[in-house]
């Protein structure tokens, strides 16, 4: 684990992530960029000393020459050292699970891409949303033609706690009000990668133009906190996209509502657990984990009995979960469960920065259309 | 009652939100375009035959010249014969309930607005989604500064009722699918305006600039049926607009956020009765009708004790209420309730129109931020 | 109308639902005990004053020798005076509508019911719950046999306006807390009638046998304002009741979950236009009003298109408008909609009644299980 | 680990929440009742053959004597045979872990209290509803007075899983349809005392008297599957009480109302992450994880920052995670965070049994009053 300190959520997050279906043990950690405090810290959370790195790549460096060194690396470090680290790790024959964005340019990301690509060593990028049960029974329902052709998407994510004047995250976490760091959009880095990437894994389909404002809209604010997108899909749907940080009061509003020529899906994260599915004709339906017209895909991200509510952790552990399917079976020479492997990867990472960028170039082009495409080999994948 | 037949819904709908504060008598009809029926439909639904009349014009003539005549014409013909009905009853003196849109071409929409300011009548648009109590504890709440400067809006208005590939309206409504008689944008004109004044109901802003793209995604469709748009608001700002009547299987979801420094509301019509207020500080709260905090205009548009259901007649009869009030302090000289007086108008109408005409012009300009302020003297109201 | 004064919500309430489908004219009253102020009252909401009555079997009197007087009576007084009103109403040959508790005592209710059953005349009791389409839609589905066998149901109707120690109805509504006037129960005549009335419409059920506690919780109170009971249902299914006035903060929240050998539905009166269905297989499915899979009766209360808020006045409304329907029909001699005539009657006033009885024998008997069926003639209906 | 083999959900859900907050290391099981496949599915999740034991007993005699014996044992056997190995596991000096009830009938109940209270070991009983962050926010608003004094409550927990004729569980758990091996009555034994203790977690009341009716309805059925019931408690609050498996299609359904004098908090399982507070002045509230107002026990529950959904895994783990500080700080002699003692204990189970004896002593005797109060020295504790 390379980032991640004790006191950081997400760190503590991939972490329990990672316990919980038991398919994962830490054994080394750089978990601060102080090489002091990322000692301490690696030793603090249970670690033997020697494996408690102050520095990620002394990490990578003597764990790839150990003969019982780490399998696989999770990064969550600041945004503009994701590639880093990334890249690292794969050119030592690391598996990697990195959080989003997978980086901050589109040439880091296209790196990191082509690295895994080559390598065929598994790249995992934890947009954890689509892990919930009911986000893939969504797109199960899209893959077996329940919803017809998808003509029409919404999505928006929605957060406050960028809304107050006073209150820069500068104390905990710097780099985010560091546009240098933070990345060239903060607010679509952040969740607007979450936002285009749920909305891709449930329909299958690709943001062919975007035409976007984006800016800011706190007072004092040095990084984006808001953006707006008109979207148009490479099979001819047309979508609408809101995304900020700047609610004041709301707390973690993530929203999608899907419709084809057959039925609508609306999936909210405030109530994971409910996928609403309007059908053409008949009426409206509730879908649940594990209830009546669960498919498979969804089935296997479910790990209780029918309506017991599934949380933040249960969609992130199946993102690690599905990884750790996937490297195993790399390891092993095993097939593995096809249903594992959708998962995003290096690819959606490179994709979701393409969007980042083109929804910036179009917003400082008066609102233009702007092709979202990937040129040269990425977009012949 | 110029126009809404006994078939129709929204002839029916008018009447029963007329009657609803019994400050309405109906005396005179012109319900249908055929004259023989529209005689026929105005005995059937028990007015006098003298006065059921086979023509709107020849209605306000009549009417006009009576002593007895009606004080006030409700106009729900087809949208390209708004105008010339709301004209022609100004012209003679009537008080006028229009159905929305006010007109379908500016040049008519100003005609209207001219004449309402200059005879100073009585012109009352009936968007009817203003007239929920908790729409107005909205508006109230933000003209009293509870939610601060307001900097974000995001408002949808999603319908399925034309995703149906064979399933145009030619039955009922063909007028709804002829883009001459519809107007240039039937989305736009049906929904898209009801989302808009909304917007500007609560908010108490102008919509400075809009980019966006308005076209029809369902098979075979002749008119409009989504219209997405970024916005931009006079006081900077920000939101973002998404109507549709295609999603397959959505029935009627009307919804706004709006967020200020000090706030943030939601509504949806879904469930009228509740407004989420989520304050800075605090705990989110619901506000319910006649509960704890209602705020005068909302009281004043809630006709029953604590959290009883109000639905869509109750939201339409505030909209004839407040009407009723204005005509009424008009003709006896009396000084109106003030709550009374925040009904949509002629001016809200024009603003609308304005708004659908930049759209269009912003959508056939590749998405291009496009100015929705009106010209003229209207523009300096 | 007798009773239900200019300030009085209930009254309020009634001409408004009578008026929403245009089928009633008030043309006289007795709106308050007070004879001038009665009379007063009529003239102020527009009545002739040779028709203000001051007082109700004046009124009644008058109206039946007049060619042209009243046909039906609207009975809205303290609850002490109900039987006085109704009983003095069917003797005179008027159609009845009825607030509810048809009376306080059984041998009232079981004299109005005589009195209905042998004058053959309409006699409708506003238990206004029964009106909304989602609930008849509930029935409807009962009524095919879409729920199976009935064996479960629960429900409960909980308020708050008597939680406060110092807010004792005194001021408006004095008679609601002298025990003689507001009945033997003022909890269950209020709002337990409603909920047992809900349970009986939908299910077509009997409650057989009760076993409850009627109380007191709040400090002060002179009136009981809970009851909790255990229901044993007349073809052997069972059921919780739960009913109080005392819940603090609590506003109007009814409900009701019913479940047979194929499905269950639930309705809650805080989102009329939802009937969740829970069938046996399958998924959890929504009704809505006017939407797929609605059933006639259902369709009939519903006035308008899919999924518009319907709400507490639309309900309210149908009952009115099917005890026009079966007025008009009595008085033409021609056949009403067998779809109007699932109105509450005199009979379900007397069975209301004596469950009101019985619930008080069981407390008082230690919670006994305790017949609720009714003796006599009125038993063998 | 006693009991919950690899294919039992309660199996895999107690390891998953001990793993959750990495304070607990399986070491040894006993996995089956059956020697040869409780070995191997202990060697299948990992444990080293040795300590994979084919017998509950077999592991406690053993893990006692090894130098590194587990610490602590968790059971999760069918509910007759608790007893057996928390009273074994209490003898060697095990801390317990263990799955409601604590046991089938009062002696076995008072049996494993008493070696409890005397050997001061911990004893963690998991009841896991109790484990939610926004019960323990409801909890600690009531220790905080911010209820008043409680005076109503109403608490059900539905479920349908038992409502098919033709699905009794005797594939997967056929102790769950022994009257003998699953309790006297099984719907209280499994959801009942879950809504029992849920209601006495929240309001810190006893349930004084009890007047029940426990029953089978379902056709077919061997063990009980509803229990209606009305409470007294010992304040002289009152409360009304609903369980059932049998409501057809309904999957998970807990939820809980509790009113004092100066507001009413509501919770509800499918959607646990809301608590709503009705205040006696001022809006209803919504509490959400982490969100304003959070006082530190929900906080302490509450792992993940404001509004990501916190599901069942969550709130499982907390017990788990209170019960380690517990038994971390019996043994090293410090002092545990006073927030982490209130999990359930086995006077939490004691009561549980007496209430469920005491619903079902009213029950055959017609309902009466019977009191659920414990006799002796657990009376007195």
């Amino acid at each position: 684990m390379i980032g991640g300190g004790p006191d950081s959520f997400i760190g503590s997050m991939h972490r329990t992530a990672a316990r919980i279906d038991d398919r994962y043990e830490l054994v080394a950690s750089a978990l601060s960029s102080d090489p002091e405090r990322s000692r301490a810290a690696g030793v603090a959370i249970g670690l033997d000393a020697s494996r408690a790195y102050g520095d990620g790549i002394e990490l990578l460096d003597v764990e790839a020459r150990r003969a019982d060194g780490a399998d696989v690396v999770a990064i969550m470090t600041p945004n503009d050292t994701h590639h880093r680290y990334s890249a690292g790790a794969l050119e030592r024959g690391f598996d990697v699970i990195s959080d989003k964005p997978i980086a901050n340019t589109l040439d880091e990301a296209l790196d990191i891409w082509r690295k895994s690509e080559e390598s065929r060593l598994v790249f995992c990028l934890t947009h954890n949303y689509t892990g919930y049960s009911m986000v893939r029974q969504a797109r199960a329902m899209v893959q077996q033609g329940q919803l017809g052709e998808i003509r029409l998407v919404h999505v928006e994510y929605v957060q406050g706690h960028e809304a107050a004047e006073d209150d820069p995250d500068g104390g905990e976490l710097p780099w985010r009000d560091d546009p240098e760091r933070g990345g060239p959009s903060l607010v679509l880095g952040d969740i607007g990668t979450h936002a285009h990437s749920l909305a891709r894994f449930i329909t299958g389909l690709e943001v062919k133009e975007v035409a976007a404002e984006v800016g800011r809209i706190a007072p004092n604010r040095l990084v984006d906190d808001y953006a707006a997108a008109m979207l148009r899909f490479n099979n001819g749907a047309r979508g609408s996209f809101w995304v900020t940080q700047a609610a004041t009061g709301v707390q973690n509003d993530l929203r999608i509502r899907v419709s084809g020529t057959l039925g609508t899906v609306e999936w909210a994260h405030e109530l994971p657990t409910r996928l609403i599915f309007r059908p053409l004709d008949g009426p409206v339906q509730l879908r649940t984990p594990n209830g009546p017209g669960t498919l498979p895909l969804a089935a296997r991200a479910s790990r209780i009995v029918a309506d017991h509510p599934e949380g933040f952790y249960a969609g992130f552990a199946t993102i690690y979960a599905d990884a750790a399917e996937a490297i195993a079976a790399r390891r092993s020479g095993a097939k593995a469960d096809p249903l594992a492997l959708q998962f995003p990867t290096a690819t959606d990472g490179v994709v979701g920065v393409r969007f980042v960028e083109a929804a910036i170039e179009s917003s400082e082009a008066g609102g233009a259309w702007t092709s979202a495409r990937l040129a040269g080999e990425a977009g012949r994948r």
